[in-house]
């Protein structure tokens, strides 16, 4: 009789290495899931009354963080970005690898700033900052929603905190890492309110601790 | 011999409707812009040496209030929620048309705080809290990206302020439109400096002005 637990998936990049995760662990979407034309939000489960939503990546963080949904699965870069206290990431996916780094022009960055303090694009503003704090220097962060690299280019910029995986982007636009900030991949987090209250939660953790190691 | 002009452009909603008015301005982009495949982010244009480059609609409003981008097209929503001083909205295209508008459940909103302090979720975080300021009302922003129609239902808040068009995604997610914040069309923005100090700027406002009335 209990109220069904609402779990939060990122749409893109990790969410096709999850599928087969959440199945192991028992969490299998109905079939509407994967029909590309529903413009539906929200998603049964088989043999479970828990609902599924599928969000933009910084929204899985914020719906658990707050306790709209339970649980969820999004990026470490996600969730040391917001450095939410109710959240709590117990199980490391190992899925979704990649690293947030740091990236200039091949020839150099162009900086309008001075040596102590830069100007980068990043969709990441709290990581970037607090990275070049930790070197003394203070970042002033254009926030951007995506295309970071097109920054340099147009003057936007010197700098930009971007995901890098096969580099091939960094690269096509003339970018070179010069420093990794992260090493990323997807973890589960819960709600820690929920988690006390609730112990589907406890249950739901030790399916996916089981399922990463089978 | 001057420095080529960058021209931004939104991904999605917008660019169906101003691909046509762009063309009768005489910006046309060369044949790879429509290529799905291209994992370019900057295109040139036929007959002209401007840039076109297609980001997220609010890094629209980014680029070019930095003058990285000198010109744009980007909904006034965007306009309006970022209210930079650098940007200058000259045309009103007349096309993109919708309204920014605050939903609720059609039952009504289930609040968490009182009369004189609601809890709305947004991707509008400016614009939300002006509008209910103008009330009276402390509204606490929930900043999301996408899906805001899932968070009455989930007690994330008890209302949302979204773009509506048809408004059937509002009833699909059972929810109804309870005041409308701004009517919203597509603008074309100029950065104000590059407009003093580069006069192919307002020769293209001029091109925009005729393609809208013609």
């Amino acid at each position: 009789m209990s109220v069904p637990l609402t779990f939060a998936i990122p749409k893109g990049r990790i969410l096709d290495e999850a599928l087969p995760l959440m199945a192991r662990a028992g969490v299998v979407p109905e079939a509407e899931f994967h029909d590309k034309g529903s413009r539906a939000l929200s998603f049964a489960c088989v043999d479970s009354d828990m609902r599924l939503i599928r969000v933009r990546a910084f929204d899985v963080a914020t719906f658990v963080a707050h306790g709209a949904a339970q649980i969820g699965i999004v990026g470490s870069d996600v969730v040391e970005e917001f450095d939410y206290a109710d959240l709590y990431a117990p199980v490391d996916l190992a899925i979704g690898h990649c690293r947030l780094s740091v990236a200039e022009p091949a020839g150099g960055a162009q900086d309008t700033g001075s040596e102590s303090h830069l100007r980068v694009a990043s969709k990441y503003p709290s990581l970037t900052r607090r990275h070049f704090e930790a070197q003394g220097i203070q970042a002033e962060v254009v926030k951007l929603n995506g295309a970071m690299e097109l920054a340099p280019g147009l003057g936007l910029a010197g700098r930009i905190v971007d995901l890098v995986s096969t580099g091939r982007t960094l690269k096509d636009n003339g970018l070179i890492e010069t420093s990794e900030i992260l090493q990323v991949s997807a973890r589960l987090i819960v709600n820690r309110a929920a988690l006390k209250t609730d112990a589907r939660l406890a249950g739901l953790i030790a399916a996916f601790r089981a399922a990463v190691t089978s």
